[in-house]
C-alpha cells in the first residue's frame, strides 16, 4: 500500500525552470497544483518523478507563484537534464519512500557491517541520485566509524561497476596516482609522456581541483581539451599510447564524486573511504598496474611514516583482490613540488621539464624521473634496474616533449585563456635567514584565494624553497590574479602570513 | 584566512521570493551577480548571509533567469521569515564554512563521547538553522551508534534549553506523555479534564502528526484554537488548571522538531533519542511529575516488555536528574484505543466519553481513568489508593466535561472543519470468525491514505475489536475521507489488505 498511485492523479507537464540546483535534483509545484494537495507535502519532502519507464528521486520546493501553472512540475536544471523528457511532455508524481537500500545503511549505523548485496544496492542507489544529501551523510558516517576489508573490497568493486568501465585490448596497462595536498606536483603530466614515449599503455585520467587551487585535470586544460568522451579518449590512448583527460567527463566511479560532494563540506575522509574512492576509479579505469605517492609531510595529508604504512597496506590488500600490481611510494611532502601553483604556472614548469629548459624546477624533474622510472620497469622487455636511466633518455633527448605535443594535439585545443594574471605582487622576506618550511595547506589556500582554479593563470609563483637562504626584502613569492577583490584578499592575507607560510626564522636563530 | 570578506564585495539587495522550501534556508542568486563570482560558487554549496548583526546559514540555487537582478539575492520563505530584515534592504554573503560544532560530531563519529559544551554548541547550531541536512543526519548518526548517559542528560538539557521555557509558580505541575503508535488513543482529552477539574496543575502541551494521522494537536484543534502563544497558554492554565495546546506554537525544544525532520526521512529513532525528545520538551514544560505511557504490542512501537523496561529505566534515570519525578506504565498497545481514527472521528470518542454516552468506547473511558488516577494521587491531600474512584467520581459527575468546555472556551474557536468525511465506505467480514488481531501500523496507514490529518473529517471508524465475533459481510470499520482520488486509494487499500488489518481469521480456524 502507497500512499499515492500514480494513476489515480493527473499527470503534470513537464517546465524546465532555469535554476542551477548543483547535484541535488529539485522540482517546484503550485501550491494551487491539480496533480496532489500540495499540503500532504512540504517543502523538501522528497517525491517520486515517473515517465514512460522513468523513474527520479528529487527535493519538492513549492510556490504560490506564477513560476509553474497548476498543471506544470517546474524541473530544475540538473533534474530537467537527468530526467531527459521534454518541456510539456507529462509526468506523474508522488511522495518517495526513502530508497529500500537504506534500510541496510541503519543497520550499518547499528554495528551491521554490509553484505556485498546490500554495498551494491546502496552505490546504485547513490549513482542514480536516489539518496538525499542526509542519506548520504548516513551511509558516510556508518562507513565512517568502520568498514571492515570485505566492505572496502566490495565499496571500491560497487563504484566501479557503477560507471563505465573502460577495457584495453592489451597486457599491461599502467596507471599512477597521487593522494594530492601538495601544490605544484603536476608529474603526471611529465610521466605520461615519457611512459608514453616508451610505448607502454597510460590511460590516465585525473580530477579537477575541489578544495585545491588545481587538479591535474585542470592544470592539462591550459594545454589541451581534457572533457572528452570514451571513443575519443579510446582514439587517443591508440594513437599516442597515453593521454591526459579528466576522469569526470568519461564518468569513471560517478557515485565516487557524488560521495566526495557530501564528504567535502563534512571533512570527513577516512582511509578506508580514501583507498575505495581511489581504486574504485582505478579499476573502473582498467589499469593493470598502478604507482600510487603518497607524500608524507608536516602540512600533507599524511604526516608521518605509519601512517603511510597503514595506506599503503590498504592499497596493496584491494590491488592484490582485484588482480592489479599496486606498487606504493612514499615521497618527500615538505614542500611544493615545482615553482607554480594554479594552472597556467603550473603548466609552465610542466612545459620547462618537458623542453629541458635551464631554469625548469628540478624537484618536478627529479620526482617525475623517478615515478616514472618505477612504471617504465613494467615493461617485460625493460631491464630491471634501468628505469630510471630509460625515463632521463626519453626526457633528454626530447621523445617525451614529441609525446606530449601529439597527445596535445589529438586531445585538441581547449580554448582555455593561458595567460598568467596580469595583477601580480611579491612578497619578500621580513629578515635575513634560511627557509626552513613552506605550509603546503595555506599555500594552496592562498592560491586558491588569488583566483585558482577558477582563473587559471591566477596563483603563485614561489621563488624560494626550503633550505634556500634569503636576504630581508628579498622576494619570496609572487601572486598572480585578475580580480581586484581577490587579489587584494590575497595579499592582504599573504601580508599577515608571511612568515607562518613560508617559514623563514627569526634572524637570531638562522645568522651563522 | 577566509576565502572572501564581506568588506570587499558590494552588498546585494534582498529580493523575497516565493518559494516554500520548508525547513531548509535557500537563497537564490544571479549567474551575473555583482557581489560575487558564482563560479566559486555551486548549486547548493552553503553561504552566510550578513545585515547589521544578524548572521544566517542558507543553501545557494543559481540562476540565469530575471527571477533576481544581478544586484540581488532572492530570499525563499522561510529565510526570509528568518532573517526578517525588508525587501531591498542590504546583504553580504559569503561562502560558509561548516558550523564549528561539526568537529564535535565528526569526533563523536570516530567514538569520541561529547562533553556538555560540545552537546550545548551543537543543539544551538542546530536550533538557529545553522546546520544543513547532512550535517543534521551526520550528528543523529553518531549519537545513533553510541550514547552515553551523560550526553543524554546533556542533549535533554540542551534541547530544552534551546527553546521557551515554562516557568509554573506551584509545587505541582503535572504531565503526561504517550510515545505513540497506537490509533486513536486520545487519552489526553479526557484525562487533562479530570486532572483540571480536582484542581492539579496540568498544562499539556502535544505534537501535531508527523507520520500518523492525528496527534492530539490536531485532535484537540477540531474542538479549539491549540496555536497560542506562552502568555495566552499561561491565562488558560491559571484560569483552568490545564490547556490542551500544540508544543510547536510554544517553541518548545525547537531542536528537536529539526531533529525529528531528520530522523524520520532516516527512519533512525534509538532508545536514548526517543527519551533526549521527550524528556528535552518535558523539561521545557516545567512539569514537576510526569507519566509516561508506554503501550506493548505486536505493531505498536514497543514490541515486547523486555524493551519497554529498557526505556523506563532510561526515562526513570533522566527524570531523577532533573528531579521530575516519572511514572512509567506499560499499556496494552495490541489495537486502538477508542473507535475513531482521524482527527473528527477521535474527537467525538472523547465528547462521548466525557459526556457519558452511553456509546462511549469503554476502553477509551477506563484507560483514560486509569492515567488519571496515577496523576491524581501526585495531590499530597489524596489518600493513596483513592485516585481511581476520585478521576471516576470527576467523570462520572460531569465535572470533567465542565472543566473541558471551560478550556475549549479558554482556547478559542479554532476555526476548522468539524464533519466527518461524507464519502464513506463500509469494509465488511471476508468470513465468519473472531477478530484476532489489529495492525495498528496498517490502519493508521488507511486513515491517512483516506486524508488524515490534513482533512480533519477523514479517517476511520472501527465498529469491531479484538475478541469480538463477526460474520461474513458484518462491517468491520467505515472509511471516511472528502477527496475522490483519496477515497478511491484507501479503498483500494483496504480491499487488498481487508484480512490483514483486521485480523478474522480463516473459516476453518475460527467455526467452533
Amino acid at each position: 500500500m502507497t500512499l499515492a498511485q500514480p494513476s489515480l492523479r493527473p499527470p503534470l507537464k513537464i517546465r524546465r525552470i532555469n535554476l542551477d540546483t548543483g547535484r541535488e535534483n529539485v522540482v517546484v509545484i503550485s501550491r494551487r497544483s491539480t496533480a496532489l494537495r500540495p499540503e500532504v507535502f512540504r517543502g523538501f519532502s522528497r517525491v517520486e518523478l515517473r515517465s514512460n519507464a522513468k523513474v527520479l528521486l528529487a527535493t519538492l520546493i513549492l510556490t504560490d507563484d506564477g513560476m509553474v501553472a497548476p498543471d506544470e512540475l517546474g524541473l530544475a536544471e540538473p533534474v530537467f537534464r537527468r530526467f531527459g523528457e521534454p518541456a510539456g511532455s507529462t509526468v506523474t508524481v508522488t511522495p518517495a519512500p526513502p530508497p529500500e537500500s537504506l534500510d541496510a545503511v541503519r543497520a550499518k549505523i547499528q554495528g551491521h557491517p554490509l553484505s556485498d548485496t546490500e554495498i551494491k544496492a546502496i552505490i546504485q542507489d547513490i549513482a542514480h541520485y536516489r539518496y538525499s544529501d542526509m542519506e548520504i551523510a548516513a551511509f558516510l558516517m556508518g562507513s565512517a566509524s568502520f568498514m571492515t576489508s570485505g566492505e572496502l573490497l566490495a565499496l571500491s568493486r560497487a563504484m566501479a561497476e557503477a560507471g563505465t568501465q573502460l577495457k584495453w585490448e592489451r597486457q599491461i596497462v599502467v596507471d599512477k596516482h597521487c593522494i594530492g595536498g601538495i601544490p605544484g606536483n603536476r608529474t603526471s603530466m611529465i610521466v605520461v609522456p615519457i611512459v608514453a614515449a616508451h610505448g607502454l599503455t597510460i590511460p590516465k585520467t585525473s580530477s579537477r581541483a575541489i578544495t585545491s587551487p588545481a587538479g591535474t585535470a585542470d592544470t592539462m586544460e591550459v594545454l589541451a581539451r581534457v572533457d572528452i568522451g570514451v571513443e575519443a579518449m579510446t582514439e587517443v590512448v591508440n594513437a599516442c599510447h597515453g593521454c591526459l583527460v579528466w576522469g569526470g567527463h568519461v564518468n569513471l566511479s560517478p557515485a565516487d564524486d557524488i560521495l566526495i560532494s557530501v564528504e567535502r563540506p563534512l571533512a570527513i575522509d577516512t582511509r578506508e573511504q580514501m583507498v575505495a574512492s581511489i581504486m574504485s576509479k582505478k579499476l573502473a579505469a582498467g589499469s593493470s598496474h598502478l604507482l600510487i605517492d603518497l607524500p608524507v609531510g608536516p602540512s600533507a595529508k599524511l604526516a608521518g611514516a605509519s601512517e603511510a604504512m597503514r595506506l599503503r597496506k590498504l592499497f596493496e590488500f584491494v590491488g592484490d583482490h582485484f588482480g592489479i600490481a599496486v606498487e606504493v611510494i612514499i615521497s618527500d611532502g615538505h614542500q611544493p613540488i615545482g615553482n607554480g601553483v594554479g594552472p597556467v604556472l603550473e603548466a609552465h614548469d610542466v612545459m620547462a621539464v618537458l623542453q629541458n629548459d635551464a631554469d625548469a624546477p628540478r624537484d618536478l624533474r627529479e620526482k617525475s624521473l623517478r615515478l616514472a622510472a618505477h612504471l617504465l620497469e613494467y615493461d617485460p622487455d625493460l631491464r630491471g634496474g634501468t628505469g630510471y636511466a630509460r625515463a632521463r633518455e626519453l626526457l633528454d633527448s626530447g621523445a617525451a616533449l614529441k609525446q606530449m605535443h601529439k597527445i596535445i594535439e589529438a586531445q585538441g585545443p581547449s580554448g582555455a585563456k593561458t595567460e598568467v594574471g596580469n595583477m601580480t605582487a611579491d612578497v619578500s622576506a621580513p629578515h635575513d635567514g634560511v627557509i626552513e618550511a613552506i605550509d603546503c595547506l595555506r599555500l594552496n589556500r592562498l592560491a586558491r584565494t588569488a583566483g585558482a582554479p577558477i582563473d587559471k593563470g591566477a596563483g603563485i609563483k614561489l621563488f624560494k624553497k626550503i633550505g634556500d637562504r634569503v636576504e630581508q626584502g628579498e622576494p619570496l613569492y609572487r601572486i598572480h590574479a585578475f580580480d581586484d577583490a581577490q587579489f587584494a584578499l590575497a595579499l592582504a592575507a599573504a601580508k599577515s602570513d608571511a612568515g607562518y607560510l613560508i617559514g623563514v626564522p627569526t634572524a637570531e636563530k638562522s645568522r651563522p
